[in-house]
């Protein structure tokens, strides 16, 4: 608190990211990053862009990252004017917040979903309200045919990890006309559809996607945002009246690069779903209640054991899992999708703990 | 326009940068980038960051910087407490202005001045009132001795280069102690002093710094403000409701390698302050005005010539300087200083055009 501040830092409830351990060879499955690296293509482009002696470091970016924009537009079938890349989807996500979601009519999101969107909300100081899932963690859309300023969520939704069929979410963007839809598309890539295929017949449709999770590029932050070119300009509007320059030169050839080699990130795609389908069999063997997941993270529960107490027992053996202090979900682990091995260590440790638990 | 928009993004002036010219050898002056490559170190740190398979940009970087800041900090003889890093100098200004500068009272800038500034204005929607600079583009500080909700300016100031000294600084500084004043010292290193000394002393001063001039590294996005814990903890609080993760692995640890290495960044700006100097001689030897100068540009005008003609035949030449249509800096050019080499053809050329000029 300072009189120096401008008032709304007061308000604030600033987002609390997942903790980056600090010990040596964590089983790290708490910020849903992808247990493989990048493409080579990647490392090839960055080294390429460096040189021999990192001349062009010493020149600005191109602000507009047209280049990025057109690779990525042409692997979805788009124009480069209906993509915008920003910072990591986060910064995406605030500048949507800003530019196409505050208006006099509340902001609509689940009860439990993304623990960003109410730090945006307030921050930007827009009103929101929330809509309660269903007991299975499900959306209905026909729940958000109220009047609003906007409708925004995750598909599939976090931290559930539970996927809303595209005929849904189209059925809500054509029915909701007078204000913009924003389908977080984070976790898209491991078994949801995405809604980019509805940009071109619905101009306020909104979808957001980011190479951090399936494109193994959390390290780089970049994300995009994929509409109408009005919607679009909108962003560039926010963007370039707040930071010309968000994307770095190398973050800029890493992205280009691995939207380059669909082989690698099918791949990668493939064994962590492959992974997640055993390790949800794992926890369901071992009496955790699975909430089905189209993402590369698992969100489950078990009545005989209390979270929080798992959270930390594990972390005691150097396993990292998330746990939110929250009404509804405060007995469950989002647990992210590793290597088989890293999943085998935790369903270890998991039978390990409970052979001793002492409630 | 769309009714979509939120309604401020009706009312932006979003910021233009200098352009990124498409040609293939351009002699590029006209975005203040360092002429020299970025330390041999910073390379070296970014091919150790990467590793054989870039393994590292699977994770999510450390969201708060904190190795970047405590090198910074020891640099400066200060704690990493008083340092937050951002995406470049401009998302430092663009957080400083919304977490620190809005208040009932309008903030005060020079008219002026870097032309971001009523942009960020604008999108915080922040009452400002702009003091003029006198006829030798001087600033005073006893001007801005008026209730304000923040006093912003750089020094040197852009685009004049024009420094100011210290003690005028603090003595504005020490008066103002109802609000923040904000001293911008993207050039600082060129031949200004830094007001980091004050710090300790004073609570409402906020310093900003970047990597982007006299370190090489614009391409990078990497800056900085400096100052009182409760002022950073305010800027960490916006960004933390914005966006964690603003600086990708390989930009923290270009710019930890670029403070260890103070002999090349000592090196460079002595190379550059002397090609100043003898730019500054060979624009005045051709009659040009020039505003003496402590960062890497000089800002000149010519009697005899129109500035927007001299922009245009300089561009025919592919030789791009900056031009400002504004009041009472319309007639000025400003120079990024280059190499020898690049200040010399610029001054050949300019040469070459008044030799044929039909004004």
């Amino acid at each position: 608190m300072s009189r120096y501040w401008s008032d709304i830092v007061h308000r604030l409830t600033p987002y609390v990211p997942g903790e980056q351990p600090a010990v040596a060879h964590p089983v790290k499955l708490n910020t849903n990053e992808n247990p493989y690296p990048p493409s080579p293509r990647v490392l090839e482009a960055i080294r390429q862009e460096l040189g021999a002696a990192g001349e062009s470091l010493r020149c600005y970016p191109d602000p507009s990252a047209r280049k990025l924009r057109e690779t990525v537009a042409a692997y979805h079938g788009i124009h480069a004017e209906q993509v915008f890349a920003g910072n990591g989807s986060d910064e995406v996500l605030a500048l949507t917040f800003q530019a196409l979601l505050k208006h006099d009519k509340p902001l609509l999101f689940p009860d439990i979903t993304y623990s960003f969107y109410p730090t945006y909300a307030r921050l930007f100081e827009i009103d929101y309200r929330t809509i309660a899932l269903d007991n299975s963690f499900a959306i209905h859309v026909d729940d958000y045919a109220a009047p609003n300023g906007g409708v925004l969520f995750p598909n599939p939704n976090a931290p559930t990890g539970r996927p809303l069929p595209l005929a849904d979410i189209e059925r809500l963007v054509a029915r909701n006309t007078e204000s913009v839809v924003v389908i977080d598309e984070a976790y898209v890539d491991f078994g949801a559809e995405s809604a980019i295929a509805l940009i071109d017949r619905y101009p306020n449709l909104l979808v957001i996607q980011t190479v951090s999770k399936s494109r193994s590029l959390a390290g780089m932050r970049v994300g995009f945002a994929f509409g109408h070119p009005e919607l679009i300009d909108a962003l560039n509007r926010v963007k370039d009246s707040f930071n010309s320059y968000p994307l770095d030169r190398l973050a800029q050839v890493a992205a280009i690069a691995a939207y380059e080699d669909d082989a690698w990130f099918r791949g990668n795609c493939a064994k962590v779903i492959a992974s997640r389908e055993r390790l949800a069999a794992g926890l369901t063997a071992l009496g955790f209640e699975v909430v089905p997941s189209a993402a590369n993270l698992l969100f489950a529960r078990h009545d005989g054991y209390d979270a929080a107490t798992l959270v930390a027992r594990l972390r005691e053996k150097e396993i990292f899992v998330r746990h939110f202090k929250v009404a509804r979900i405060d007995q469950h682990l989002r647990i992210s999708v590793g290597t088989d091995a890293e999943c085998g260590i935790l369903l270890d440790a998991l039978r390990d703990i409970f052979r001793g638990y002492v409630g």
